[in-house]
């Protein structure tokens, strides 16, 4: 009886249950369990007979009762900071691809960066209904991710806060350190030397540090004023772009550590009379979908989504399929993406808002 | 015994179960049950060493168990067409905020316009494990989703498809012909006359129908050339602008049904030597974040993605708190916004590629 009471269905009226099926059917509950399951033990007639009639009245076995003896739903949760960057989406996309092709679905949870909402989803949602979890970016406690992960929850991390390690959850990241070299190198090459920052610290650390550290192996100091804090978002990308114009000696090359904040920065350029590049030049980080839309062109340093996706949803499959050989991190080297948004410096630089 | 059994935990080594607390405790399951809900049938001291224990153990109802109980979650879900448009992660975002005023947590599921994925997310996820729906756009089978509706799971349709209604399930949508008209009647006032639209037929045929009576009421026929087909995404805008800039009388302005194909409208234009509003002027439909953004920033037919997610969350908590008198439909009108990608026509629009 225990067994069979697992079936019933959560909303009381919604279909009929195995009770039903069998009574009506003039067969046991028990034959009628093992033709819906398949076993051998029940004649071909007697199958064709409940399953038929089983159809006929929309019986369905109740994925919640199921879970509960099979312990998985097949559903995996895909935890990100925010859907306001479209950054997150597009990683969410590729995530649900590859998961749909080992057959599992995937749900997105919004953190709002938001260390106790995480919480909530985690306690609420996820950590109870589904199979594993993808937890991307900031804002959850990870101390509250060890201790599900311990209790057999398998989860990864993904482009998890560069400034926090977990020694025992499988984790994806950015060679974020690499982002920050690519981007220097590449304004240093074009002939910048009077060079600026837009950066959300100290979320972004290792791309300022990978920055800051190439311009000084090229003889340069990044002064105070030329680091310019954002939050990650738009509008502030905007406003620091409007403070570095304003200096008495503006850059003529502005790195900002995401491409949002890039966009941000371009628009406050135009706004501001300058054109991007032949006054300034901007280079982002992510190459988001739109980034290749604007005018000009956002010349960015390029995380592959399909490859964070990848290495993540791999990851986490390998502890569904208790595969106990995991590696215990992976890391997504960025890539130059030039496009029409950097070129060389003005020929007088100091005189650009001339 | 049955009863109690709902209370084991879904991964069998997750933490303590009722038996477990009984046992160390030396009282009865029934008394940590009762003890663990607050009935008054216990004592005080009795609670405070079940609690405290519970707490020291790691103890928590499971929530699988307890929704095959209590029949509730609090957990909506909203499956949106596609999460590569920000339109839809917008309006998630919105439909979160609310819910979450109400305790209600919200998972996203992304149909990908795709039909028998949307019906397998119903069936395997949606269908039992939340407590209600919303499920925008394209690509679900309206009678998979009534049928779900007629056996009490809370749904509610928002910006359903144009050429279909249900007539049993509550409903938000845009008005799409005044959207239609008043993109048109923008152009008509700047002194355009000669106007083309790129539209996903026959997805959108309420916004095509508004634009081209609108234009028939001003005695403008809108030629078959005029008249070229999208998809939704942003490429399909660029290829159709570009047949439009080919022909031998271009169109002094182009009405995209959407931004997402207003700006690869706007995108061919830059490429083939055009300036927007200059040469040719581009208005679009949805006001996603980055339209706003873009070199020019792009005038649209705003439709208020607030409204959408709290008309769509609203309907849907009456549902869930039964209340009877529920709006069968909602309808939420458009707003244009004027931005500089529309301005009036050139002088001698026939030379405009001379």
């Amino acid at each position: 009886m225990y067994y069979l009471s697992l079936y019933y269905v959560c909303r009381k009226d919604v279909m009929a249950t195995i009770y039903d099926l069998a009574k009506a059917l003039g067969v046991s509950q028990t034959t009628v369990a093992n033709a819906l399951k398949g076993k051998s033990n029940v004649s071909v007639e007697t199958r064709r007979r409940v399953l038929e009639y089983a159809q006929k009245v929309g019986y369905r076995p109740n994925v919640l009762a199921r879970a509960l003896t099979q312990r998985r739903t097949l559903t995996l949760a895909f935890m990100l900071p925010t859907i306001a960057n479209p950054f997150y989406p597009e990683i969410a996309e590729e995530i649900e691809c590859i998961a749909r092709k080992h057959n599992y679905q995937v749900v997105f949870c919004n953190t709002h960066n938001d260390g106790e909402l995480g919480r909530q989803y985690l306690d609420r949602l996820v950590s109870r209904w589904v199979d594993g979890v993808i937890v991307m970016g900031l804002s959850m406690n990870l101390a509250d991710l060890e201790a599900q992960f311990q209790q057999s929850l398998p989860i990864v991390l993904c482009d998890w806060q560069e400034n926090e390690q977990s020694a025992i959850i499988p984790q994806v990241s950015v060679d974020f350190k690499l982002a920050g070299q690519l981007a220097a190198r590449h304004l240093l090459t074009l002939g910048h030397r009077r060079m600026a920052i837009i950066v959300d610290l100290p979320l972004q650390t290792l791309r300022f540090e990978g920055f800051r550290l190439t311009l000084e192996e090229a003889g340069l100091q990044l002064a105070p004023e030329m680091i310019q804090q954002g939050n990650s978002e738009l509008a502030s990308g905007y406003s620091a772009a409007q403070r570095l114009f304003a200096l008495e000696h503006p850059p003529t090359a502005i790195f900002a550590a995401n491409d949002w904040m890039a966009i941000g920065a371009m628009e406050a350029a135009y706004d501001m009379g300058l054109q991007v590049p032949r006054d300034v030049s901007i280079i982002g980080l992510d190459d988001i979908v739109v980034s290749a839309h604007m005018r000009p062109p956002l010349t960015t340093i390029a995380i592959s989504k399909q490859q964070l996706a990848k290495a993540a949803t791999e990851l986490l499959l390998k502890q569904l399929n208790k595969i106990e050989d995991i590696a215990s991190s992976v890391l997504v080297p960025p890539t130059l993406l030039p496009r029409p948004s950097t070129t060389v410096p003005p020929v007088d630089g100091e005189k650009q808002n001339a």
